[in-house]
């Protein structure tokens, strides 16, 4: 019977396994976790401590450290490989996909990487270097090399006779690669159209010719959208001369694609590398250290523009009071539209051609929130404050910081990709920036003009 | 020969196409579409600002309609469909898969819902009516029902039979689904297992029992989740009896898991539902002024929080211009702390048995990163305003400010979770209203009472 889905992995299971290993119950955590799929137990470990995610791994069978390792995240598997033997490295990643081996390798510091790559036997040693050969996060780094090829000039019964020889094909394949002798890639044949072939059909009449093929030196987030966006299975890798030289399944996309989807958000508070939300706390704080540095200096910039009107705001400690609500309308307001330009340029959306639409949309919008909000905080502070004048200089200078906002949400992110910065890293504190500074000079300011 | 990646849609083709159609050249434009893959004219419509997008829609022929709608993103695609005549929609829809045709009628108006849906053809409108018995969002909504099922008592030579007679499958079609005489799922042949298998075997033995099946009621962001987690194709979805009803394939849960990625980010600024880039100016201003609002209001509180202290801000000046500093800080490192636990809750790895853990490895960052941060402002304003008093003040503040950043980093997203809130939407807002509170009343409480 197939399984239910209440069989499966639920939360429920894993708050119980961790009150048994708190309780000691080490064989019933053993057999529980021997008993689940791979993929449930590297969520368990995922979803664990530093300490639990260790006490579950020791608990784990050998042998089966391999297909979790293959299931991990990023981070959490480097947490956990950094603390094996390189022999027990070795072995768990005996017969590993190519990527996974090659990434694992990867994430390993120096001494042993060495030790590793040694202990591997010369099958695996000899596709971990191949793979290694590419770039980090290129096309070429994240392919398979267990790729099916077959000839045009055979038939759909030679194929299917072969195909029943060999008994087991790679995970998800769904085509058929058509080379020339050369291993020049000619086309594809997916299986759906060879199982529903007649038998004496030739693969030559039967093959699509017009197959994309990923170059292996283009950037795996790069290929991930083309996946996206295209809804295919797996691709092909190709050389510079469309020689074939492996292929990307969907399930590793499927990881890019949500990782770069995060990756925005991640490092929109500057936590750009932290996957691991149980990662150990010294680890934590130095990384987001960096972040809460740079918002230090700006925070001393905003009080340093403040320092100029030092002389007005002896006299009038309202202006104190009421110093803080434009910059932070202005920050509100610009991160808005940083937010929706930095996922655009996610997605590839934003080009020369549109850029000037795109800032001529949000300059509309930050005159109109301007307008609406610069009434509105005129009436508030009018009635509060009893001062006319006062709700003006406001008014003013919400306007002001709005349109700022606006034009600065737009022309931030688009500066930064230009000089190849990640827009997403260094766009929001500079956008902070530019609406303290213009929300303090704009109040301040009008008020040492009109007040004093 | 296979399409090179370069002969496929890049950022030059969408500009020369822009450019054509602001020159007028539009046979030209309607030719350079015509000859593109749906996947890429979508992707030119949803790069466009909303004039452009529909200028672009009028050169293509209707016949294509159909297939670019299916490609567009949500928003996008209502917003063109919007403009179009109901015997057009019902046209462009004409066997479309049966979620596509849900969604798209889902997205229109009252009105034009019952026109379009009256316009379908029978068979269209039967299926379109079967989804949308489903609710919005959950798996049933999702599916298609066009499955391919076969009886465990025929042989691997039979089904292929039956396949070359079909001549056509399903798209990503990768397994087939096993049923008994009432159409209870009882497992699953893959067709990789099934062209790698004997003629004479029988289905009942090569079949797989152990296939997990999405019951239609599941939300649709839970069944994306299992697919990442299992590295699914496509999977069966069954009603509570177990009947087979249709599948789920990974390139409609490819868009889901994007969206939801990105929804948190976009929710941390109020842009929960835009969508759409290009949307128009007065819909997009609707959209982000709630948040504006929002904001308003926790800037006026944080406001009245120092107008308590409007005596000793008026004697002096100092203590206006470093006010800002330590909400500021403290803002920064609850947002890191809050985004964190918002992705951990999305992916489910938030849970009663490691809240604990979670809240103290946040505290100590949050003790860790005050004492650090307090000396570091202690020694910028002790030399820079010469005052030791003032120093050690805002030190205090500071260091109280980044503890209640960790602590409401990690309870403010769990607690609104409890009551059915969405973290990523009211998180931030509330967060920085604490640590705004928190720190102006640590700093100017303080000041008030060592300096007066």
């Amino acid at each position: 019977m197939p399984e239910a889905y209440e069989q499966t992995l639920s939360n429920q299971t894993l708050h119980e396994l961790t009150a048994s290993l708190n309780r000691g119950m080490f064989v019933h955590v053993r057999n529980a976790l021997h008993n689940m799929p791979a993929c449930d137990v590297a969520f368990i470990l995922e979803s664990s401590p530093v300490k639990t995610r260790f006490a579950f791994w020791q608990l784990i069978d050998s042998e089966f450290h391999g297909e979790i390792l293959e299931e991990l995240s990023e981070d959490v598997r480097s947490s956990i490989v950094r603390q094996m033997m390189p022999e027990a490295v070795a072995e768990a990643t005996e017969g590993m996909d190519t990527d996974d081996l090659a990434e694992i390798l990867r994430s390993l510091p120096e001494h042993l990487y060495q030790e590793v790559l040694s202990s591997l036997d010369a099958q695996d040693r000899h596709r971990a270097e191949a793979a290694l050969a590419y770039e980090e996060y290129s096309a070429g780094s994240v392919m398979n090399t267990d790729t099916v090829t077959i000839r045009p000039d055979v038939t759909v019964e030679v194929v299917l006779r072969y195909l029943r020889m060999r008994t087991n094909l790679p995970k998800n394949t769904d085509s058929l690669y058509v080379v020339d002798k050369d291993d020049v890639l000619i086309g594809d044949v997916s299986l759906i159209k060879l199982v529903a072939s007649q038998p004496e059909v030739e693969i030559g009449q039967l093959m699509d010719t017009d197959v994309v093929a990923i170059p292996a030196t283009m950037s795996e987030s790069e290929a991930a959208q083309m996946f996206e966006r295209h809804n295919w299975i797996s691709a092909p890798v190709v050389n510079e001369q469309n020689h074939l030289l492996g292929r990307i399944t969907i399930d590793d996309m499927v990881d890019i694609i949500r990782e770069d989807a995060e990756h925005s958000m991640m490092s929109m508070v500057g936590l750009d590398d932290e996957e691991d939300t149980f990662a150990p706390v010294v680890q934590s704080t130095q990384k987001r250290s960096i972040w809460l540095g740079v918002n230090l200096i700006t925070a001393l910039l905003a009080a340093t523009v403040s320092n100029f009107f030092e002389d007005v705001l002896s006299q009038l400690a309202v202006l104190a009071i009421l110093n803080t609500i434009v910059p932070s309308m202005g920050g509100v307001a610009g991160n808005q539209t940083l937010t929706l330009v930095i996922r655009a340029i996610a997605l590839g959306q934003v080009l020369p051609s549109n850029t000037r639409s795109l800032l001529i949309k949000e300059l509309t919008i930050g005159l109109l929130n301007g307008l609406i909000w610069a009434l509105l905080i005129a009436g508030i502070v009018g009635i509060w404050k009893q001062d006319l004048t006062l709700a003006a200089i406001i008014a003013f200078a919400m306007l002001m910081n709005m349109v700022a906002a606006g034009i600065s949400g737009v022309t931030i992110p688009l500066i930064l990709k230009k000089f190849n910065i990640d827009p997403a890293l260094a766009g929001s504190v500079i956008l902070t920036t530019v609406t303290d500074i213009v929300g303090i000079f704009a109040f301040l300011g009008s008020a040492s003009l009109f007040l004093m």
